[in-house]
């Protein structure tokens, strides 16, 4: 638990079904009614869907002119975010509209701080290395998972160095978020399970980092609750609206929780498994989610009961075996949510270990966080255990 | 419950024993490392504290000039603002501290946007009617009540209308907030018991407030939650650090629920009582608090139960008998934190009630919010009742 903590989030944030229509009031209510030109970063799949035209539709009634860009590759390398810049910045706009997925959102995020800092990514890659605010930033989640909406961080892939690292600083925080519930509910199923399950690690990793707060706290069982209560129902009825909020809602609520509180070895895993494996940041994360937590669980008991009593696990028995109840709820719903347990399914082998387990213990801004300190041969052991080993 | 909502606060909340210490650096996290002159507004106790001039030390460490500023009286007029002003834009000063109760906070915030807007407050009051954006503003409580660190609003007495009016723009949104809860530990019984109850006020009325929605509701439950584990200790033991911690974040807790639900007739029958006969914010509302709460009870029989479940009152019995209990509960404090209980203590009489009605259903900004019509004839007979009628 941390003494000095503290909290930060996006100017303003919007919710509700149907909130994107309103999209024109929200940024005069953010003091951003001088905009005449925006950047609409997304995904070929939100395209389809109708919304990135909708938005157009939206700026268009303000007198606002746009342009729509689908080129950012999920995971975005430095290579691919560089010449989405080059097209943002020949379009002389004056503002970013980001509405997809974590990747579109980061890649957004970082945007937005190239265009005022002059540099390349890689001199602005890493922690509170960029000098100056971006341009104005709008943020419009459609999966449940990153939270990256309301965090600092962004992420970039660095194929040559086969490892995933964060470009981390306030000015990556938006103007204004969206977060309308009904753009998550043509959501696939699979991306439902994995994206949820990343909110939930997320908010899980910061109740228990060694950066914990009352603020981080808060935002945490907040997340778990939200998202224990309809993540099945979401990925099993994806048309229902109510549990697609609670699950935006949460998703949220877990990116505030990681920005106050940070996540742990978790995400430090996770990572290598990105950079090299190409295993989605949300797949990584669930598939390690319960073995961390059990390798963590004899330091921290006292904090996975408090889980327990928000996700609904009955207040019995003894705070060990409600940490344990906790870890075999987790293992419940990645098997409901049918996410992958085993990595072989995606190329590694037992021969991989030993570099991914180096790479991951190279993350120390994470591995700092964990409460249970993780030896390399515990990082090897963890990772064997996805192995079937 | 709204089905559209937003949330929106200060742009960075430093919290922590000692956390005052680290100014400098809170402001270069926030991009304000080009300040170098500030004015700090505060009150006579907090400069007897010796809090004043460790601001100045701490600046002038950064290479900050700084100038103090003891001026804005209690609750203060239109005239008194002003005034400060004059001596703000006569210093040269590139930014504002506001240091103290939240009768400092407020006209702190005012004098932010005075700078820029260059119009009188009387041009300004009201709601959404400041155009620009204040000059550089950071905000330090050192009571645990107003929540005015993170809300959009600040109050101005008007003493020819007898009444106060409310600014409110998000613009009053600081750029920094520290919440030291050293600073606390010094405030004298009745300043702790109204500011507190003041606080709990905030969080119970916008949680059971029409325009509650799911980011007040988090906020509204955990100001509760922790003021009412709290108020009583810090009340009796003003020097336990841990009780003073708790009861500013949840003070805060409470700006930030009111600022996304608003708050309802409480407060809408506070205004009137601080306008005329200079009741301070808090006792007003805490004499309120009860009365208005059991003219409600019967709409809102739910959403007191759910305040019952988090100020720890044992969930037995009917939900009625619930909210029956958490009136009970609120009369329990208030006569051990000794508020007083009857207006006319402050010269109110019987025959004051029909203009104090009147001005109270004028606050429709509020009453709109109040989850159950409140008819002249009800107001005056909750205001009879606090006259023991």
């Amino acid at each position: 638990m941390k003494t000095l903590y503290h909290f930060q989030t996006a100017a303003r944030i919007e919710a509700g079904a149907h909130s994107l229509n309103l999209l024109g009031d929200h940024l005069d209510q953010t003091g951003l009614n001088q905009i005449r030109s925006v950047f609409i970063l997304t995904q070929p799949s939100i395209v389809s869907l109708g919304y990135a035209d909708q938005m157009k539709e939206v700026l268009a009634e303000k007198g606002i002119s746009s342009e729509i860009n689908t080129d950012i590759q999920p995971e975005p390398t430095e290579q691919n975010i560089e010449e989405v810049f080059q097209l943002f910045s020949e379009g002389g706009h004056d503002a970013i509209l980001g509405i997809g997925g974590g990747s579109v959102l980061d890649a957004a995020k970082i945007l937005s701080v190239l265009k005022t800092n002059e540099k390349p990514i890689s001199a602005l890659i890493g922690t509170n290395l960029v000098e100056k605010p971006g341009v104005p930033l709008v943020l419009i989640p459609t999966t449940s998972g990153t939270g990256s909406e309301v965090t600092p961080n962004a992420i970039v892939t660095f194929p040559e160095k086969e490892l995933k690292i964060g470009m981390v600083i306030p000015y990556l925080l938006p103007s204004v978020v969206i977060l309308d519930p009904v753009l998550t509910t043509g959501l696939p199923k699979a991306i439902t399970a994995a994206t949820g399950m990343d909110a939930f690690t997320h908010a899980l990793e910061s109740y228990i980092s060694n950066k914990a707060n009352p603020f981080s706290d808060m935002f945490a069982l907040e997340s778990m609750r939200l998202i224990s209560s309809s993540i099945q129902e979401a990925y099993h009825h994806g048309d229902n609206l109510e549990a697609r909020e609670k699950m935006l809602i949460g998703a949220m609520y877990g990116g505030m929780a990681l920005t106050s509180a940070g996540t742990a070895a978790v995400h430090a895993m996770a990572y290598p498994l990105g950079g090299k494996y190409k295993i989605s940041h949300g797949v990584a994360n669930s598939m390690l989610l319960p073995h961390v937590t059990a390798f963590n669980a004899d330091h921290v008991i006292d904090r996975l009961s408090d889980v327990a009593g928000v996700i609904g696990i009955e207040p019995k028995g003894s705070k060990a075996s409600q940490a344990e109840r906790v870890i075999r709820k987790i293992e419940e719903w990645t098997a409901d949510l049918n996410i992958p347990q085993n990595l072989k399914t995606f190329g590694v082998s037992k021969e991989d270990v030993p570099s991914l387990a180096e790479a991951a213990a190279d993350v120390k801004r994470l591995m700092d966080n964990n409460p249970k300190p993780m030896s390399i041969a515990e990082i090897e052991a963890v990772y064997l255990k996805l192995l079937d080993m």
